[in-house]
């Protein structure tokens, strides 16, 4: 439908998260239409992506550089934001609200999954402790049970170093009516209720 | 958030089709993650079809080979089905109930969006015919206004040449239920209704 080489663009682009067949198709068709304004600047830009992004050797993050462009810029506050994923540093960064730095664990505890302490970038947060003058830890972690089983284990192990440790406060998210929340997140927001 | 290469990546993905800036960045955050199985194959396939697909100069379809192998094909029956564009092409392909050969006009004729007849390869089509034998036209053309104003506007030009010309039956989609059609489709099939 298109000769081998269509077929192999279509397949690698229906195994990307959010896509299918269908949407391949339609994507590889677009590219195919408009091939000097779409499909060669994709290619040039996924080749130099290719040969250049690596994660930052201090802290996990995606960058071009190592260390990342957060870790060496000299604006940043010393205090560490330890999150899950990349995903997770993006969406902090989206919202400038964060001027310090991060510290990227690859992933939750889960007894489930079998993930254990030594899958995860907790050694390498410890040194950075021994390492770098830090004024806070703030554990970004997901509000799930691995999440808090993760954060928990983290405080522990973080107690020697006498760094201030808090966490992201839950409750009810901006916009979020309260019919549509599930129990979990009221009690959470009750529980932590404010003066008005 | 990345460097440079990283923002060029998910500006490029997020102006695909259906995507948007933040589908964009979970597929180029599995991409960056997944270097060797993920971001290098569709580097190298993006590059390869660059180099190698292009529009069929006899049908249109797109195709690292010209005439296109659908074209060359000595298994397919000489009739013509004319489509509106490539997409369609493919659905047709996808449902392995045609055994012939395509046109693709490149869109329909519209006042409204300023698109005549010499916007669309019917002057290739036109010729084609007097070129080939073929036994038979069949009008593939989308259920609207305007592919019904091309499919007329083509039945016209292709009355000298004696070959019988087909459209496509309209009626009710398989699986659809009678109560979310609209009007226009429930009207057709009640005109078109044959013996059961």
């Amino acid at each position: 439908m298109g000769g081998p080489e269509v077929e192999n663009l279509i397949a690698l682009f229906s195994r990307l998260p959010g896509l299918g067949p269908r949407s391949a198709r339609r994507i590889v068709l677009k590219l195919l239409r408009e091939p000097e304004t779409r499909l060669a600047p994709l290619a040039a830009a996924l080749q130099a992506a290719a040969g250049k992004v690596r994660s930052c050797s201090v802290c996990g993050n995606l960058d071009s550089a190592d260390p990342c462009a957060i870790c060496t810029s000299p604006a940043r506050e010393r205090r560490i934001c330890v999150v899950e994923g990349v995903a997770d540093l993006w969406a902090l960064e989206r919202a400038h609200i964060y001027h310090g730095v991060y510290h990227v664990l690859g992933g939750t505890l889960s007894a489930l999954a079998g993930r254990g302490p030594d899958d995860l970038s907790i050694a390498a947060l410890l040194a950075r402790l021994e390492r770098e003058r830090v004024e806070e830890i703030i554990l970004a972690l997901p509000a799930t049970v691995d999440g808090a089983t993760t954060a928990h284990y983290l405080a522990e192990r973080l107690k020697k170093f006498t760094v201030p440790v808090s966490r992201l406060a839950q409750g009810v998210p901006m916009g979020g009516a309260l019919e549509v929340l599930d129990e979990g997140t009221l009690a959470t927001a009750l529980r932590a209720r404010s003066p008005a």
